[in-house]
């Protein structure tokens, strides 16, 4: 495995040398003639633009504003690779751009950031949001992130997204969800474990109480073990680290205190998303769970523990984020179908309603097509997943009274991104 | 005519309307399959990202930001709009990707900006940099557009361009190149009026000045008459109005005060870059002109003179900003080509003596094939000038020793920009 994934970087290096980068601009309208530019440029665009001018809304009509995402990124915490700045996070941005297209026929735009400061990096999404219609946060560093996503969030009239905290969190209750279809629990009954208390966690804890989970029924760790309210370290910084001090007030009834080795006592569920690498998670800890135990190891290349050693030891499911294991959880199953429906009914949030409501989807597409231990979430093959996500995403936002675009169906909305996204990938394969 | 505008307006409405826009994100590498993601995606693209952060110079080889150029606007001078903010903007900006990406194979990102703060605005751009290979400012007022252009040139280690200022001032220093060879004048001999002292026509001053004009043979006007050092108008206003008070000073050997009727009189040639509009320059002006008259009218979409009445007046050679007249003096002319060439070196600014070399490989390119009173400068058809312009300009940037690619020869680099170019038109008409 480890040389696979040797071999893997180094075939990754010799292609992006030989593309020298991954995207391109390309027109999407008919440009055969120069004599076209006088309508796509001077003097005919004079009209558009005046239209826009009378009445800013337009500008969804006539520019491609109604289906652009700015991937933005200051670099400052790349795959596991840590804070390695805008450029050397440049090729990351780019292949988030190349999925969007690809599975949800988003137009994303890369822009990687020369700055740590936050408010900053805030001003700047702010200045560029009238080029967008939404905005993809990227690799940034928590607590940072979480500041930056709640004041965009709260500013900004266009949908903002973190995939770190919304997206692991949307594909894991998904995953979450089926499991507990498959081993007949109830999520308000369960003791649920978080090793990690980082940006996916944290928002991952948010979603599943606000899905039914018992926050008290939760323990969260850290690097320094349990989340309870005697945690002097955080309580000093609970300014910044709100949503950590939450953990520790309301989480943890037991008011345990240690490892995961105390904390895993009776867990069902175990969600690992903490540092890379083996051996975080030890098979003794699985072996304390309850029966029927489910464990997702996200930590990405290397899971937490490998799915072999985890069912050796008792776990029912085991899910990872690796696509070369059964049960992939992966943000690339949601982003691109969430944007694709908030975008086509020109929301103005993503809620983490709307985030449960793409959960559902999912979670509900794999039920559909029978589920089983080393099948709770669709693959990323099952692309037609992706307008299922965008029409209960689109609906969720008319229901919440947050899209401008009214009065669609649902039906019509699952028509119009099986469109664009079908079309997308046809354009692709053209150009391939 | 007019009739013929507003059904051009028309189309162009209807056309952004159908489109929804008219630039997209394409992938310009292969994907054909999902397991392709595993090199452009996780976990391939750690590899790249690794090379990066060890060698930043590296981002130019796997990333796409060797062909990335930024087109920035405020929305504050828009074509003959003016200040119609970034929204509206938004269209012109998406039209200007799409030449960029014709003529020049350049991938252009529009980034329309809300804020009127230059010094924000400033920022914002630093801010993003590390994204792009190159900035092109556009549509932005005077005296701002100076202080903005001349501030991130200096600060930034990619190449900054404003159109408005440079490439109006490249192409018609082309054109007035070939309009003197034409009527065998001596660009050191000569009297030029300049009607118009905004950005167009305060770079075109310093541009042919640096080609060999006589700043004391010229004179400049704005809406209150000649420049001079009586302008006390201007006087107060001297640091802001840098540029223009440097007019005031050293231009107009004569002293000449009062409008065009006095500034024109035998002069050779006029460059009107002023409010559009007919009537602006009169009959009467053109007659007062020395022999063999050279009239740029630049205004658009209505030049300040018909050349059908300029030439009635007098004049041998008229150009003016309009493709439906000979002689189109048209910034799109020397863009894509200027950026073409300093990308395909990486240089890291656009000096002006980049800016000679191109306007001389555009004239020179219309020389070979045959100049005369309706042929001074090519047309956006003979596409072959481009990779033309970019090895000139790539040479001298080179020479110059702003470039990071140094082992270049002029062959070599029209060979690898016209096989860009050529790429991009081909798929474009594929995909049209």
């Amino acid at each position: 495995m480890k040389r696979n994934t040797e071999e893997i970087y180094k075939e990754s290096l010799n292609l992006h040398r030989l593309y020298r980068g991954k995207i391109s601009i390309m027109p999407k309208c008919p440009v055969k003639k120069l004599s076209d530019f006088n309508y796509w440029y001077t003097p005919g665009v004079a009209a558009p633009c005046k239209e826009i001018y009378r009445d800013i809304n337009k500008v969804f009509e006539y520019t491609n504003r109604w289906n652009s995402v700015a991937v933005v990124s200051d670099g400052s915490r790349v795959l596991g690779l840590g804070d390695i700045g805008p450029y050397a996070a440049l090729p990351v941005m780019e292949g988030k751009a190349l999925i969007f297209k690809y599975l949800g026929g988003v137009d994303a735009v890369p822009i990687v950031v020369n700055t740590k400061d936050a408010d900053e990096f805030i001003k700047l999404v702010k200045l560029i949001s009238p080029t967008f219609g939404g905005v993809n946060l990227e690799d940034i560093e928590q607590p940072k992130c979480f500041y930056i996503l709640d004041k965009l969030r709260e500013e900004l009239d266009i949908p903002v997204w973190h995939d770190d905290q919304q997206g692991t969190a949307t594909v894991t209750l998904s995953a979450l969800i089926n499991s507990l279809r498959v081993v007949n629990k109830k999520i308000d009954e369960i003791k649920i474990v978080l090793l990690g208390a980082g940006a996916a966690n944290m928002c991952i804890s948010r979603l599943i109480v606000k899905y039914g989970a018992k926050i008290e029924n939760i323990i969260m760790l850290d690097s320094k073990g349990t989340l309870h309210p005697d945690r002097e370290d955080i309580k000093l910084k609970k300014d910044i680290y709100k949503e950590k001090w939450k953990m520790c007030i309301e989480s943890n009834k037991w008011r345990i205190k240690g490892d995961l080795g105390e904390a895993i006592k009776d867990a069902d569920v175990l969600i690992a998303a903490s540092k890379p690498g083996p051996g975080v998670v030890k098979k003794e800890h699985i072996k304390k769970m309850a029966k029927d135990a489910i464990l997702f190891a996200e930590a990405n290349p290397i899971p937490e523990i490998l799915p072999s050693e985890a069912k050796k030891a008792g776990a029912r499911i085991v899910a990872t984020g690796r696509s070369d294991f059964p049960n992939q959880v992966n943000n690339s199953l949601c982003f691109p179908g969430i944007f694709r429906g908030v975008l086509d009914v020109y929301a103005k949030k993503i809620t983490d309603e709307m985030c449960i409501k793409a959960a559902q989807a999912i979670a509900d597409f794999a039920y559909k097509r029978g589920i089983n231990e080393d099948y709770v979430i669709p693959t990323m093959e099952e692309w037609e997943v992706y307008p299922k996500i965008a029409s209960e995403v689109g609906m969720e936002a008319i229901k919440e009274g947050i899209a401008e675009k009214k009065n669609l169906t649902k039906k019509q909305l699952y028509k119009i991104a099986k469109k664009i996204i079908t079309e997308a990938r046809k354009k692709i394969e053209l150009m391939s």
